[in-house]
C-alpha cells in the first residue's frame, strides 16, 4: 500500500497521523506490517514519530537503519561529506518542511565545513542568500545532484554564490540533494567532470 | 587481509599511506580488490583518500555507500538524529583524529540541534567542556552509547554538564559513540529505559 509523496509534484497520499493510525491498526488486526522507506528513517523520516505511536498503543516494533541520502547521494557524484584535509564535521538539514528553513540556526550552519541540504530544490534560492548573509564564503564549492544514484542523476557544480542561479537554468527537477563545502573539490580528484552539468559518475558508485 | 585498528589498544596495523599503495598494488597485479570498512566509507574512513589514490594511478573503482554508526548507533539506542518537533539538523564530528577535536568551530557545533562525536571517549571532556564553554545549555540531554547494535551495547544517559563523568564512573569502553540533543529524550517515547545505563533496547532495532 503506498503511502508516500508520487514522483512528481502532489503531497503525501496519507498525512502523517493517518499512517500512525493505519500502522497501529493493521497491527491490531494482527497482522506483521512493514513500514518501508527510501533512505534511513531517522534522518528526516519521520520514523521516530512512527515509532511512538507504536510504542503508545503498545505495538512491538523493529527499526533498521538505511543508506542515506545525504551521504550516499553526495558520494554517487564524487563527493565525500567528510575528508581528512578538507572537513572534519557534516551537518544535514532539509530545506522541505514549511517552517524548516526559517526556524534553522544558519549563522552556525554557515561555519559547518560541509552542509548537506536534502529536498533543497525549491528552498536553494533562500538557502544560499541566508548562508551568504551569515558570512559564508561566495565562493564555496557547491553542488546540486538531481535523482541521485539513479541512471538519469544529473549534477551541478557551482559556487555558493551562483548554485540557485546555475541549477534553475540546468532546471533540475526534485529530488534534488545540495552539498556546500569545500569536499565538493574532490569531484575533480575523483575523475569526475570538473565542472558544470554532468552524467553520473560511472563506475565510481555502484547501483543500488 | 586485516589492515584495520585492532578492537582493544593499539593503533592501525597499516598507516593510510601504506593502505593506499598496497590497494594500487594489488590492483595492478591484475587482483580484484575489495576494500571492506565499518560504516560508510566517507564519513570519517578516509575513503576518499584512497579512492584518490586509486584514480591518480589510474585503478578503476567503485564505492558502495554504507549504513553509517553515526545514524544508526544512536537508533540502536532508540534516539533518532531527527525528529520533527525536536531536531530539523544534525551534525557529525569525529573526536578521535589528533588534531581534530582542537581545529572544530565549537561555537557553531553547539548550537545544531543534534550533535553526534563518533569515537568519542577519549575526547570526552574536552569536548563537552568546548560546548558548554561555547554557551550550550549544560541540561541538554545527552548519550554515549558504547558497542552500538552488538550484544553488549552499553548506554549512558546524562546531560552535557554530567555526561563525561558518568561515562568514567561506568568505565564505559571504546568505541563509544556519543550523541547530544532533545532527541535523546525520545528514549523514553520509545520505551527505552529513562535515565542510566542500560541495556541494549531490546526489539527496538534489528541486530545487522
Amino acid at each position: 500500500m503506498f503511502v508516500g509523496k508520487r514522483p512528481h509534484g502532489g503531497g503525501a497520499n496519507l498525512a502523517q497521523d493517518e499512517i500512525n493510525a493505519l500502522l497501529v491498526e493493521r497491527a491490531r488486526r494482527g497482522l506483521t506490517v512493514v513500514r518501508l522507506k527510501g533512505g534511513d528513517p531517522f534522518v528526516f523520516g519521520r520514523g521516530a514519530e512512527e515509532c511512538e505511536a507504536l510504542h503508545a498503543a503498545g505495538v512491538p516494533f523493529r527499526v533498521v537503519p538505511g543508506v542515506t541520502s545525504a551521504i550516499a547521494v553526495p558520494a554517487a557524484a564524487g563527493i565525500p561529506v567528510t575528508h581528512r584535509r578538507l572537513a572534519s564535521a557534516f551537518a544535514v538539514v532539509t530545506g522541505h518542511e514549511c517552517d524548516g528553513v526559517s526556524n534553522l540556526d544558519w549563522q552556525s550552519l554557515a561555519r559547518v565545513p560541509t552542509l548537506v541540504v536534502l529536498m533543497g530544490l525549491s528552498a536553494l534560492p533562500e538557502i544560499t542568500a541566508r548562508l551568504l548573509e551569515h558570512g559564508a564564503d561566495p565562493d564555496t564549492p557547491a553542488a546540486a545532484i538531481a535523482s541521485g544514484t539513479l541512471p538519469d542523476q544529473r549534477v551541478v557544480v557551482a559556487t555558493l554564490a551562483t548554485l540557485a542561479e546555475r541549477v534553475a537554468e540546468e532546471g533540475l527537477e526534485a529530488p534534488v540533494t545540495v552539498v556546500i563545502g569545500e569536499v565538493v573539490q574532490v569531484r575533480e580528484l575523483l575523475g569526475a567532470e570538473p565542472v558544470g552539468l554532468t552524467h553520473p559518475v560511472q563506475g565510481l558508485v555502484s547501483q543500488p
